[in-house]
């Protein structure tokens, strides 16, 4: 079986830290995963927390051995490198390419999934590299247009209609993405196990525009999508009232809510899930999970950070 | 003292039922009120309810006895004429002169505030009463301009800088009405008895916008606004990232939200406070405070509605 890959993100940030932790509260990922990162921070952090599995550099998954923490470190940064808890290039640059890598790894086959530490955007940056974060390295990646960010936790999912865009752009919503976003909750809640899973669609404007008098979104574009779907015989209803159909969603009406833009799914899942949710990116070619939190460079190195995040990004991505 | 006034709502959703049960629950409320309603419909449910306190007809809060439940009945409607459960312009057309008339007695001060029960927007507009919501009836009959709708719960509290719009409208914020609604926040919060209250302005993009990268309207109206009312010495942070605003808010760090849109400020506010929300309006020369449902015509009748809602309604309209 092939092993999934994790990325350390920003090695001045919390990510190294978790991926140690992860790997002490669940021994058993030890041999079922390769580290996309600095196996010298890695080192710094292992024996700050008394963990003392051999952390070994390999030049691909293909090659990781056993009982060991394999890591490929593509650029070898060293802990003296880098200031802890500090923005830097440096810091954005050795994110990047652990990213990278990861994902050549995942096209070609080396691992079976990539789960993401936290990297910073602001570090991204000033490295020369301007992506809006994780997800759209991931597309442009692996030449994907099709795939849309699902927040997940135990309580409550959604799926987004639009993500890193400004409010008035998302408010362009189309009748063909709407369909595809709704296909895409479909079909990975079918592969994680559902048999039928039931699908919210949110309308984009207040009480769902009460039948065109606040917008008329719903009404030309999200209906026909809805009806569309379920002419396939996708289960899903909608469009509803945004402010009532996560309370409905979350009392087990639905499985899964279709959110119209960023906030309308991020609002209510950061309120309800703030330490153990995860982030996946869908309709990719490579399945991609990650922690739902930055890399809190104000608390880096002083190992108060809690892996629970990415332990669920891991486990999430090992059913996908 | 003045007596309060609470407004039944539509006699054909829970509205009667929860003014007795609110009264059964806080008997000192019989001497402080007036109800706008239908005494027939009100004595249907206190015979269901065994509240055996007498019924009394007047014309005007201005006459109200002492000892017994004074209900303004401007056209006393009976509960042979209505079917309970059910949409009708009858029950609309109550809702609607239970409130003109509770107005009116707020302006020529017979009343000390408006508590409303819940009304039915389909209903009022079968009845020819095109109006959005409560909101929108007081706004017009108070000639109110600079108004805003605030949702007030325990746990947290968010003022809106636009409600009953489309999302699309909404996008367009500006200077002055963030100033407007900054400043109602600010004096709201101290009649109630904050000596400095702590407001968060969230943005109204992702990541409130992350400098300009998604939207600028943070850094052309939000942002100005902000500074004009800290030059005025008022106590106001932001623009925060609308996902993460909230849940600071909850655990203690701000004391109210400026939400930006509706559903910025109504999902995180249903999803925590659904029984005991309160919806007040601001800034108008009525003080109106209302229950945060609808006439839920679905168990109306059944005696399963929970008058909690109401009661802080009428407690946090007493405050103000």
């Amino acid at each position: 079986m092939r092993r999934f890959g994790i990325t350390m993100g920003d090695p001045c940030g919390i990510g190294p830290e978790i991926c140690i932790k992860a790997l002490i509260q669940r021994p058993e990922y030890l041999n079922r995963c390769v580290i996309y990162g600095s196996a010298s921070v890695l080192r710094h952090y292992a024996g700050k927390l008394d963990y003392d599995t051999e952390i070994s550099v390999i030049d691909s998954a293909g090659s990781a051995k056993t009982n060991v923490l394999n890591v490929v470190d593509p650029n070898s940064v060293s802990v003296n490198d880098i200031q802890i808890g500090k923005l830097s290039s440096l810091g954005g640059e050795c994110a990047f390419q652990y990213v990278v890598n990861a994902i050549r790894e995942a096209l070609d086959e080396k691992i079976s999934s990539v789960v993401t530490a936290p990297l910073n955007k602001e570090a991204l940056r000033m490295a020369g590299h301007n992506y809006a974060g994780h997800t759209e390295i991931f597309s442009d990646y692996t030449k994907g247009e099709n795939y849309a960010m699902l927040l997940w936790s135990d309580k409550l999912k959604a799926i987004h209609a639009s993500t890193h865009i400004s409010l008035l752009k998302a408010c362009k919503v189309t009748k063909q993405r709407e369909i595809d976003v709704i296909r895409l909750a479909h079909q990975t809640l079918c592969k994680v196990g559902y048999s039928n899973p039931h699908i919210a669609v949110a309308g984009l404007n207040p009480h769902a525009g009460e039948n065109g008098l606040f917008g008329d979104e719903e009404l030309k574009e999200i209906i026909p999508a809805i009806e569309a779907c379920r002419a396939e015989g996708i289960r899903v209803s909608g469009p509803i009232p945004p402010d009532t159909v996560f309370l409905r969603a979350v009392k087990g009406e639905f499985d899964i809510v279709v959110a119209q833009y960023h906030d309308q799914g991020h609002i209510p899942l950061k309120l309800l899930a703030f330490d153990n949710g995860v982030n996946i990116t869908v309709g990719l070619n490579v399945v991609r999970t990650s922690v739902d939190h930055g890399t809190a460079f104000d608390i880096a190195g002083t190992l108060a950070a809690k892996p629970d995040s990415l332990i669920c990004a891991i486990e999430v991505g090992e059913k996908l």
